[in-house]
């Protein structure tokens, strides 16, 4: 912004003297009018107390700075002069409106007092003026009712009571039936209602009026609800709010005025088309009430040929002017047309894109503009199915939005259910306490899953997140009796078959079936998303275990697998059986067994991932997670076990139950976050990652005779010590090796680790001596560096920290930028230091996250890498990162 | 050490060119034989191959510089020529020693030959010279037994099956009643086994003798069993070894010859006085087999006066010279006295303190030398009583040595029954699983603790370390039956009321009641710490909980507590029960009710801690753990329900059991560690600070009524964010004005933190905004910053990992000093950058380890707190670190 010298006691702007850049003093409003008036765009005229003179107010403990008052009679005299009328003025009277303009728009949060000016005086000039005297009786009843409410604090029930009374006495139900007569009886019992309340009289005088109500305007800033707006969108609180005087203009002074809303394009599909409506002889709040209908604007036409050639002109210029599609207020007054308010207007995802897109066609934005405007997170409306807005039906509760798109199907209770009934066609919702992997089979069926327990990145958020399956995770409210095959949330109960919605981009849950609309990844999407990607730095890769997962990520734009989680390809119900003969495997023999049979599952998995990313990069991750997980829970087997003993089962069964218990319990950790698991495993029991290389080595040369093209990167997981990386790269290395040479070719592969300890942070120049690439696992380094275990925490202390704004954000879906990223930019800078050119990518969920991108980009990371349906929305926010940061390079 | 220059090409020196400043070079035994050489103590000639032509011929795989060899050809043609003797010659023959002598001593692991130059030229000069022709044979039939198996790899048993079938053939027994014929034919019959197995004759020229033998010192520095010992010891395997070559002196020569082994003072009670052996007309071995009984040196001084006097000269003039009791073996030839090695002599820790105590008195040492010879870990073997050396029995497992001291009781399964027991005046050790909190009192009564899992942090572990009770923990051998009543190891049973021995200093378990020696704080110690004292900057505090604790603290020197955890007062036989009420309140009322009944508790034990500390600062941590350690454990209370319901229980047992089940269902945690506790804890529930607060308020102006001093310090756990320390420290504030106010009495305090989770390390700059203090966790930021739960790891990889190398050292024992110390140097510039003077201070178990006070003493902290047992031990410590800090300083 330009810097504007001004003495320190100009408190008061004429908005001919104001313009756009003005907007830190004269706040959104008064910069945005003073800005249309500048372009010539017609008006009403007024003027603008600065936000300084609330803030040296506040300072002051309400009391006004010494000029205020002066400048503003000054201001208001200079409007007078322009105007040819005068407040009070029983010939021409002067009416104003009252409004607060915040720097940043808080819609809804403060105070507007409109038609200041109507008094005893000047009510029958304006209804001479208007020839309509049942309207100006009508508003000064409602500036009375207004000003007192807003203004004195009476309460709204006292002058709702008299109106009430009045209507009844007269034997009609509308305010509209009331007769002049009545107004005018209204207004001096509505001056008695408001004496009564004040202990004084009404005050009558405008001058007064409009001092007075500056000053509430100025303590509206300091209302509880505005408090609680500004911190749930991190406004500060000493920004303060200014206040717009502006001549009030009438859309019902007959039939050459009128009222009306307007977008310069159609915020619902972007086309660039007339829309907007518009009444004759009516005010704005004739529009919302709903009484009359309004009419298209391309009706004004005939009406109104001047007014509608002027606003479609005004429409155009503004558009051009600000370079996005506008939302603008507008009244016609006498002939005349009178812009009230322009602003971006608010707009689906489908039409953010065609704007830009056809914007940038237009050449009225760059490429580069284009992809700062869009809202990343507004995408995901496209890439999933959502509720039709039309149903007005309410949640009967809300979760967590764990994964994005709604779903519709019949409650199910079981995994085993779930996949049944939806292998045999119908749609269903897994509802569950909280998923395991046992479950996957079931969820992969489902339509989309709720849970009551778990957070934004418990068991089944990042299962579904990862599937694009709607999930609504956490939604506590729920009450599940398995057994009755009930489902209870407060009053409502379903039963197994009964209907449920979820919209897992709420949150939200509905009973019944709501109807809903696809998901429209068009060919906007594409163009813009094509543009993003030429100035993105970032690349983008996707996070996927199975092929299918993959060639959706490809279809996506991913431009390789960062993270191929192996171990849920051990959790696939085929499998586990497999997984959990190795594991409870007595000697070595057995074991070795186990895992032969495992092999050719592994290689075949990776020869699907292998071949959907051919010519792209696949980083697989070896054995992550402790044994236990592979295993039954551990109260549940104590329990079989003696419920077994209790009831005299068979006595071989209790003993293998015995046997399966006390290995469970043996593997059972206290905190398995912190225990035997990923590269700490793999040392224990060597055979594992060898089986797993092997797997990779013998589908990678499959592929390769098959004509594909495999990039192999081995990724080991969970190091903090240099030493425990280098013993792994070497039995990789000799794996390898040993596969090589059985095969008679070989070929290029990396070898990295995740970082993702705190330990491996701080230690990474160390560790980045036997590594190729380093991939940051944000989950767990939040988990670590801040001592938050996601399975609990979410439910517990940390949603109680975000609602009592402890932390700013849920620290697992924007990464904590001062801790955990610290410890990202120390792993950073502690790897470039051993290898100026290893690789830097971030497989954690917070890389598709567009706030954390912006963190990542800023580092100078090689890739992110997030769940397949969040690639388009990292490509933008990579974009938009790399913008923000150039923005900000040339600012600073 | 001083710089030698050195033309690069010297490979060899004699010992009189030499001194201790060339130990690198020579290694421990040529520099140290070389110094006594320039002391003018009488040592038998010879030469060293340095270190270097060892590193230079592993370098070259094997191959020998070039001018190695001629250079040891014309030292040994010195060393003829200063002795007059030659090597191989018939008249008077050159018989010399080989010997290894590596920079850093690793006693037993690399070879010696002795006796060589016996030949078949000259066995015969020797016998004439030594009129003892057996003798000759005898040293000639074992030279060609030692050179075979250390130089050519003739296995063992090849000589000795020879050897036993002369004695057989001969009817002997004995080596010694072989006769100087059946020698002779052994002889032949030596060299003859050496040809068969080395495929050609046995090298019979000396010359070329000393040259393999020298090479195989060279190799022997590469054999497993040195590379094993140098991991475990640290020493790096690139220092190669020396080799030295010395004349060979002999104690066998007639009755004017001897030898002895002697130290300068009682190694055993540290007492200046004469403590020696020696044997007329014997050799060093003759000691050894124990087939003559070795006389008291004092009667040496009649037998041999002069070699005697000369002996006790030098035993003065070397001690003098390094300044620290010395272990020497000497020889006497034919009257002349030789010292064939001085080193500082093994003592026991009561000896330690006596000897350096005496040396300062005696002016030959300064305290801080006295300071730097005490190994502190060697010091708390007077702090706790220990098995009598004398017991002669094997262990029959080995657990980890968690809590030093040894303790004989009979064994006890449950901590009721040890409670029972233990009151009754029974001795008892208590054996479980593992220990809960549940525990306590029977920890408390019972002798010594055993533990089949859990490491050095375990609840069991900590618990008896803070008590100074001996505890074995993790002795995954021992399989406890508790309803049998048994124990079983291997073979071994054990039932209740049986004796067992544990060994907390070493881990060992002993079957039966072993005699114990009590510990013994005397005189010595005290003095010798008043002068570690006076040198180090760092403070000692210690860890306790009770009034008790604190007053034994301050007994052994502490000069505050560092950490008083008050969920150790709530987990108290009396208070669980409020506790629990506490925990399970349906509503705020019955909340306040318990803490109402806890407030009188808790207040009067921190009365008695400002007691016992009066004049010195009490650290009080807020409560830490998560609430559902204070109930039963899920598993159980799981079993216990479902036992109810399928035996038909008591209608109202089984809902009050299962509401139970619910509670602790739900406040059970997947990641405790990671979960709610500490501040997050108060924050959710800022009653139960409140009271603790309360509690500290009141006892802190009772104890001042009463005359006392309390200091007060209040500490927040677990905190993370500055905005959690912000809220906290306001209600903390707010409640002890209130206090202040009803009491109109105030006082001065302070309130910290904990710095316990890497992002409060990373963050510490502005966390300290709000602190007075900081206290780093070191044991929980271990946990998170390496990503280990103490619960878990210690039984399973991390064992696996310390057996294996990859971590050097339990990072629970010794802190990971770049990982977790790189996180601790975080918090403190953080810290300090926001308040220069903050106060820091350590309380994780580090705070008693030595090796981590030496971190902790480098960063600059304030002071270290440990168990009160450990205190003198840090005492020491600490003033070592800061003596080797300023050592490196002075030589970097």
């Amino acid at each position: 912004m330009s810097a504007h010298v001004m003495p320190s006691a100009q408190y008061l702007y004429d908005l001919a003297d104001g313009d756009a850049s003005m907007k830190p003093l004269l706040g959104g409003k008064g910069a945005g009018v003073a800005e249309m008036m500048r372009l010539g765009v017609p008006v009403p005229d007024g003027f603008t107390v600065t936000t300084t003179a609330c803030i040296d107010t506040m300072k002051a403990s309400g009391q006004w700075p010494e000029q205020l008052w002066s400048q503003t009679l000054d201001a208001l005299t200079r409007l007078e002069e322009r105007t040819g009328r005068t407040l009070g003025g029983a010939d021409k009277p002067l009416l104003v409106s009252v409004r607060s303009g915040a720097v940043v728009s808080m819609p809804g949060m403060m105070d507007t007092i409109l038609n200041l000016g109507i008094t005893d005086a000047t009510v029958e000039a304006l209804g001479a003026e208007s020839d309509n005297p049942r309207f100006a009786w009508d508003s000064y009843r409602r500036f009375i009712q207004m000003y007192g409410e807003v203004v004195e604090g009476v309460p709204a029930y006292a002058y709702e009571d008299v109106l009430s009374g009045k209507k009844a006495s007269r034997g009609v139900t509308q305010d509209t039936d009331l007769t002049v007569a009545d107004l005018k009886e209204l207004v001096e019992e509505f001056k008695d209602v408001s004496r009564e309340h004040l202990g004084h009289d009404f005050p009558l005088d405008p001058r007064e009026q409009l001092e007075r109500a500056i000053g509430a305007v100025f303590q509206s800033w300091q209302n509880p609800r505005a408090g609680i707006y500004r911190r749930a969108h991190g406004i500060p609180d000493d920004l303060g709010t200014a206040v717009n005087i502006m001549q009030m203009v009438f859309g019902n002074r007959g039939d050459t005025s009128a009222t009306g809303v307007c977008f310069t394009r159609n915020p619902s599909t972007g086309a660039k088309e007339l829309y907007g409506e518009f009444l004759i002889n009516a005010q704005g709040e004739d529009v919302v009430a709903g009484i009359r209908t309004p009419r298209p604007l391309r009706e004004m036409e005939s009406e109104l040929p001047p007014a509608y050639a002027a606003l479609l002109e005004t429409m155009n210029n503004l558009e051009q002017h600000y370079g996005d599609m506008q939302d603008i207020e507008f009244t016609v007054e006498e002939g005349t047309l009178y812009l009230l308010q322009t602003r971006n207007g608010k707009r689906t995802a489908a039409a953010a894109l065609r704007v830009v897109k056809d914007m940038v066609e237009e050449g009225v934005i760059t490429r580069e503009d284009a992809i700062s405007r869009i809202e990343p997170a507004q995408l995901d409306q496209l890439l999933h199915p959502a509720i039709d807005a039309s149903h007005g039906q309410k949640p009967i509760t809300k979760g967590l939005n764990a994964s994005p798109g709604a779903a519709v199907g019949k409650v199910s209770f079981d995994a085993e259910d779930a996949l049944r009934r939806g292998k045999a066609g119908e749609p269903v919702v897994l509802v569950r306490w909280e998923t395991t992997p046992d479950d996957i089979a079931g969820v992969i069926e489902a339509e989309g899953v709720l849970t009551a327990h778990g957070g934004m990145t418990s068991h089944a958020a990042v299962v579904a997140r990862g599937m694009g399956k709607p999930c609504v995770a956490g939604a506590s409210a729920i009450k599940i009796d398995p057994k009755a095959g009930q489902l209870t949330i407060g009053d409502t109960v379903l039963t197994v078959g009964d209907s449920i919605t979820i919209d897992g981009s709420t949150g939200e849950v509905y009973a019944g079936e709501l109807p809903l609309v696809p998901a429209q990844m068009n060919e906007d999407f594409a163009t813009v998303v094509g543009w993003a990607d030429e100035i993105r730095s970032l690349q983008v890769r996707a996070n996927a275990d199975t092929g299918e997962d993959a060639a959706r990520a490809r279809e996506f734009g991913a431009t390789g697998i960062g993270l191929c989680r192996t171990e849920h390809m051990f959790m696939q119900a085929d499998r586990l059986p497999v997984v959990r003969e190795m594991i409870l495997a007595g000697d070595d023999d057995s074991r070795a067994q186990a895992l032969e049979q495992l092999l050719p599952m592994q290689q075949s998995d990776f020869e699907e991932m292998f071949t959907a990313m051919s010519g792209l990069p696949v980083t697989i991750r070896l054995l992550d997670p402790p044994l236990h997980e592979f295993l039954p829970n551990l109260v549940d087997q104590a329990l079989k076990v003696q419920r077994l003993e209790l009831t005299d089962g068979d006595e071989k069964e209790i003993a293998e139950e015995r046997n399966l218990l006390r290995q469970v319990s043996a593997l059972t950790e206290m905190n398995p976050m912190l225990g035997t698991r990923g590269v700490r495993l793999a040392l224990l029991y060597p055979e594992i990652p060898v089986m797993q290389v092997r797997a990779i080595a013998r589908a990678a040369l499959a592929v390769t005779k098959r004509g594909g093209e495999p990039i192999v990167e081995i990724m080991v997981p969970l190091v903090a010590f240099a030493e425990e990386l280098r013993r792994m790269r070497a039995i990789i290395t000799q794996t390898l090796e040993e596969e090589f040479e059985a095969a008679g070719e070989r070929f290029e592969y990396m070898i990295g680790t995740m970082i993702e300890l705190p330990r491996a942070a701080i230690m990474s120049s160390e560790i980045a001596e036997h590594a190729d690439f380093f991939s940051f696992g944000t989950n767990d380094l939040t988990q670590t560096g801040i001592g938050i275990s996601r399975d609990d925490a979410e439910g517990s202390f940390l949603s109680s920290y975000a609602d009592d704004d402890i932390v700013r954000a849920n620290p697992f879906a924007t990464i904590d930028a001062g801790g955990v990223g610290g410890l990202v930019r120390l792993g950073v800078d502690g790897g470039r230091a051993t290898k100026a050119d290893i690789k830097l990518g971030v497989c954690g969920e917070h890389g598709g996250d567009p706030a954390s991108i912006e963190l990542f980009n800023e580092l100078g990371l090689n890739y992110v890498s997030c769940s397949p349906f969040r690639v388009p929305i990292a490509r933008f926010a990579a974009a938009q990162a790399l913008l923000k940061q150039q923005a900000a390079s040339q600012n600073g």
